[in-house]
């Protein structure tokens, strides 16, 4: 453990005594939070969703909470969840958000569990955790201890900090410090393509002065997180066409040119070799950090050795800056990539096309749109005819390389100046915590839009463990994170 | 229509009028081909092949060929069957091969039929066919129709043309030319690992004075194929290796490595843009064709246009070689890149790995090792550590890029002398045909092990139609090109 990350365990360390649930109730929390997690929540199964809508409407009302649904422009929109606590004489109103839906998943990539099979474990899967039984009512139950399921930590954690919060103030007698909203969207996930037309339809439900979004990882040092920002995401799927049919590599190999071929040489012409983006322009149009702001990311304690050591990396992008500095740039990472198959079913073909799941993050400055027409002008310079669909035969034979790009939907990033009143109350309410502040984080949340829509500044609060394999396989929250969640937020509620 | 295409139909249309069975035969032959072509025979589901085996020994047994099965070590290695057709007074033996395993399946792509749900269709998918009964006895069969299932064209129309042709043969009181043995191997797309221990365990039932092969397709004008010689083939798995749990793409895109571009930029470095081989090395060792060979050549009628009109291409590697002259060299080839997924199912991660199943394509003088070896080398030039198992934590550490490269089963080409009396006795019998010669097909088979292991020549005949999606998804057999694999399947065993 480096000198710094022993201060940070310090400041953990001298955090208040935390109202950590007695025995008999952690038994009751965690049986109502796996009730949640055990429902499917791909956001683009509607159905699902409004199953997962239904349990937390009654998760609220039980609280008084006075749930309703916030519905899109049509009934195929997962709606946001809405509820509230009005506070008399409160001067402020204060808007706490947390995502209800989670990534797709592909089950036969869990190690764990079943996706929404919530099970216990004793530790990471990776570190040799064993799985255990539902605890039982009043036995002790290890911190250290995870709960493997989809949306573990991303982000029902974030539903469950906030209305285990309230039942932690209505146990001890205490309101909000604010008129107290909440909003739980349903298609984070999948971009928010509909939250702009959301938020506008019901603005005058959700006035307030700001936003608190629960949403993320804690640091690697394991404090929590306080964020003023987040990067911006856009996807686009890029698909290069080979033969119309899949053709014997041996009897056509090495004169019918290989998609996936062409689509390795595309890709590898979009970063150089230390990960640099060399698409024309890519970090034009950065705003750069204020002095304030790079002070502040100089006052986070470094995690890079930590990281590299413990996720097995050789290198690092950006020729050795810090992960913090590296996730104030734009970047342009590939989610996935696909041509025919692999391993046992690995075929001797030459596939007839090849696909690339791109997300471009961006910063404050990049426009989304903006970063996308760079992309596809980089594609156009080697030699590929881009199309928004499948060619035609007579585009096949009259063009050498052609790819077809799919732009999904996406948003710009959102940066909320260091010295706004709620970013200041919020920090403070979790400077007792150890927690450090970041001027941006490395993930994406339609914040702008809370600003653009609704003219509300955001913070983020981010608690889950770091370790937690969000997004992919085998997600899963560490149990002292939930405790910790929930008194953070209890403590946010309470901040003036 | 070009010229040289005309002249081909015109000798195909000079073709002997075919012995083509009978409307009442060929429902009882369909009939019995679908029953072969509905058991699985992937070859690494050894107790399917098992299956094929068991059934196919029936029907020779019909046939009076007195099958056995060749076995190989153990019970795991798929056996070969073998028949015999004593013919008292024959000079010479000759032995028939074909294989009955097919090539593994991902049943979601197949648009046509389950994978070994034989089905009838009007015509080739993409050009509208349209699924159909099954033919009862006597009605008539358009010989456009398709039978779709995997291994109905590689290479159960093999094993079906021999069985078949025995009956003509007895149906019209002849014999063989020659002492006839008949080979069925059951792990040629698994790339033949077990095939020399057995042919060498078996020398002694196995002499002969040379194999005719029957598998591969036709030319895609349409005439049958004469070849001399086949490419050799070895698959490489390559494997690159990110961090070791899957990460938000977000929170560490742009300092954490992905292997997904890591892999890419290795690929890429592997081919220039028109499609050569960079590889140092990659075009020693090449025996050149001998002036005769490259005769033969010349004399095949060219297909490119055709073929670039029909599968789209709008280039081809090699800058501008014909495609006979394009597979006379040793090819790489990419049959399938994956890591993490893409389309509806690709979540915003870094993926842990990215993988590639590559097929190196060998003539003669090249040596699969050696070939390999250049590969490998390649790869550290590349700047990565290669390992043949998964990196320890130590390793990942310690080294910017490491790849883990599997070497499947491989083996090298073989070519037979043109002049050689066997090939001459095939060419012949296949002239009225209308038969191409070539010195070497693209696709491969251990041909070059019936040689080192037997001393005989081999030469192969291909009879499948050309568009019959081999080693892919809806693969299928234009039923024209079964009556005539059959009748040529005679022809070939009263050559003399």
């Amino acid at each position: 453990m480096t000198l710094k990350l022993l201060l940070v365990a310090a400041v953990i360390a001298a955090a208040p005594a935390q109202a950590e649930p007695a025995a008999q109730e952690k038994a009751a929390i965690l049986a109502e939070y796996i009730d949640l997690l055990a429902i499917p929540n791909v956001a683009t199964n509607v159905s699902d969703i409004r199953r997962n809508a239904d349990h937390i409407m009654a998760m609220m009302t039980r609280r008084g909470l006075a749930p309703r649904l916030l519905e899109g422009d049509n009934a195929n929109v997962p709606p946001a969840i809405y509820g509230e606590w009005p506070v008399p004489g409160a001067k402020k109103t204060l808007v706490l958000y947390a995502h209800y839906d989670g990534q797709p998943v592909t089950p036969e990539d869990w190690k764990s569990t079943q996706t929404f099979e919530p099970k216990y474990y004793t530790d990471r899967l990776d570190r040799g955790g064993k799985q255990i039984a539902v605890p039982a009512a009043g036995r002790p139950i290890d911190p250290e201890w995870r709960i493997y399921a989809r949306s573990a930590s991303d982000d029902k954690l974030g539903v469950m900090a906030i209305l285990k919060a309230v039942d932690t103030l209505k146990a001890q007698g205490k309101r909000p410090a604010y008129n107290l909203k909440v909003f739980f969207e349903g298609e984070e996930e999948q971009g928010s393509p509909n939250l702009a037309a959301l938020l506008a339809k019901h603005q005058d439900t959700l006035k307030s002065d700001g936003w608190v979004i629960f949403d993320g990882p804690s640091h690697p040092s394991g404090a929590p997180q306080v964020s003023l920002g987040v990067r911006g995401d856009i996807n686009v799927d890029v698909t290069v066409h080979g033969p119309t049919r899949p053709l014997h590599s041996g009897h056509y190999g090495n004169w019918v040119p290989n998609p996936a071929m062409v689509l390795s040489q595309l890709l590898a012409s979009m970063k150089d070799k230390d990960g640099r983006v060399t698409v024309a322009g890519w970090y034009d149009d950065v705003v750069p950090l204020t002095e304030a702001e790079q002070a502040a990311i100089r006052a986070v304690p470094a995690a890079d050795a930590q990281l590299k050591s413990e996720l097995g990396l050789g290198w690092t992008e950006g020729n050795g800056i810090s992960l913090l500095d590296a996730i104030q740039q734009p970047s342009l990472n590939i989610n996935g990539i696909r041509a025919a198959d692999v391993g046992d079913k690995a075929r001797n073909v030459i596939p007839i096309s090849a696909a690339a799941a791109l997300d471009l993050r961006l910063v404050k400055g990049n426009d989304s749109k903006r970063q996308v027409e760079k992309l596809i002008r980089h594609i156009q310079a080697q030699g590929f005819l881009v199309l928004d669909r499948e060619p035609t035969m007579a585009e096949r034979q009259g063009n050498p390389r052609i790819a077809t790009v799919i732009v999904g939907p996406g948003y710009n990033a959102e940066r909320t100046a260091l010295d706004n009143p709620l970013a200041q109350s919020v920090a403070a309410a979790m400077k007792p915590y150890g927690a450090v502040v970041l001027p941006s984080l490395g993930g994406s949340l339609p914040l702008y839009l809370f600003r653009e829509t609704l003219g509300a500044p955001t913070v983020s609060v981010s608690l889950a463990n770091h370790d937690n394999n969000q997004h992919a396989e085998d997600e899963n929250l560490r149990i002292g994170n939930l405790w910790r969640a929930i008194d953070i937020a209890a403590a946010v509620m309470q901040a003036r």
